[in-house]
């Protein structure tokens, strides 16, 4: 039986393993809870419950072992296996994504982009090529991208994002700003920046109205 | 007293407000939360409680009003301000930000993108000029963007906030793939894309475990 991880876990787990490999590039060896929460602003007892969501790995009187803990939360992050990513779209968003140097580094291996713009089509991105999307479809078919990132305007998202499942793709990287609507075996990860400004939005309406609050109880 | 309301809720908030936005454009009066519970992938009981924090807005046998939903939810994410916008760094996610339509739509008023680089000084990205980084401090301290967005290499970032916060900023929203540390006053937004592409990768690995072991339990 497998154990449901919260995605609450989950979204914290890419933290720690940022954080721990700040500290191993720093050749930190050990670390406490106590030491590691601080850092990174969750309680001790919260890291203790996360990691033993995978069988802890801390000991007591001990605290965790730096190399041990990234290297396991690498593997359950998938991070020990290359990925082969495909973007979609060769706007500003898509280039970024593909000049994202951080990427490579973690495994995760940019190999084509597409677009349809006659004007694109050639130029080089990141050391890759964008082809044009008459190719798509052979591309996927034969190459099998591991992750297709989504960088296509909302319109074509859905469209396009049907397209390459039915053409066997298993996961899709969507920064469309909408839902994309997909068989359930299908993972999706988005990126909404809109609703990422909009939280930031909140949070400045938030912390006014505790400063107006704490200004009329003086 | 100022009610806390958890950050779960928060990331829901902009999903209702965009979903809500649709119904708006398809000129939908009215829908019961079973049905925006079933377009939205959460449970019904899930949007009554989230809605409840913020005084409820339903009646039983009703449903909501779209339009008065939309309006009241928009008030709550602080979408009923403009906000002015100022963006640091103009490389390809700087200018994928200046590009992106659908936040002026919101009240999300980019004026100003800077940069170091001498080649894209005077450029304009989306109706905007690029400015020398020599003139950040005048900009910041005279005009006092509400946001400043983030877009520099991750060894500049932390300098990079910690002048534009010196200078009066309240607001960061943070794409590179750092954390800040900044004083408790001072709203911060991340973005980070490495962590959202590990979450992807962890669901892919998770994805391929719950096949395989279904695939031994047949």
């Amino acid at each position: 039986m497998q154990k449901v991880i919260s995605t609450a876990v989950i979204k914290r787990l890419p933290r720690y393993y940022r954080y721990l490999g700040e500290l191993r590039k720093k050749e930190v060896v050990r670390i406490s809870s106590k030491e590691l929460s601080e850092r990174m602003n969750v309680t001790a007892s919260q890291i203790r419950q996360d990691l033993n969501n995978f069988g802890g790995f801390g000991q007591q009187g001990y605290g965790y072992n730096v190399e041990y803990l990234y290297t396991e939360i690498g593997k359950i992050l998938g991070l020990d296996q290359e990925h082969h990513v495909a973007i979609i779209g060769a706007g500003n968003l898509g280039q970024a994504i593909a000049n994202y140097g951080d990427f490579a580094r973690r495994g995760f291996d940019i190999r084509a982009i597409f677009d349809v713009k006659p004007e694109l089509i050639g130029k080089e991105i990141g050391g890759v090529k964008i082809r044009s999307m008459s190719e798509l479809k052979d591309y996927v078919t034969n190459q099998k991208p591991d992750i297709v990132a989504l960088a296509v305007p909302k319109e074509h998202a859905m469209q396009v994002a049907n397209d390459v499942v039915s053409w066997g793709v298993g996961a899709i990287w969507n920064f469309a700003p909408t839902e994309l609507h997909l068989p359930k075996d299908v993972v999706v990860e988005n990126v909404h920046l809109t609703e990422s400004l909009m939280r930031l939005s909140y949070n400045i309406r938030a912390a006014k109205d505790k400063q107006k609050e704490s200004e009329t109880e003086q």
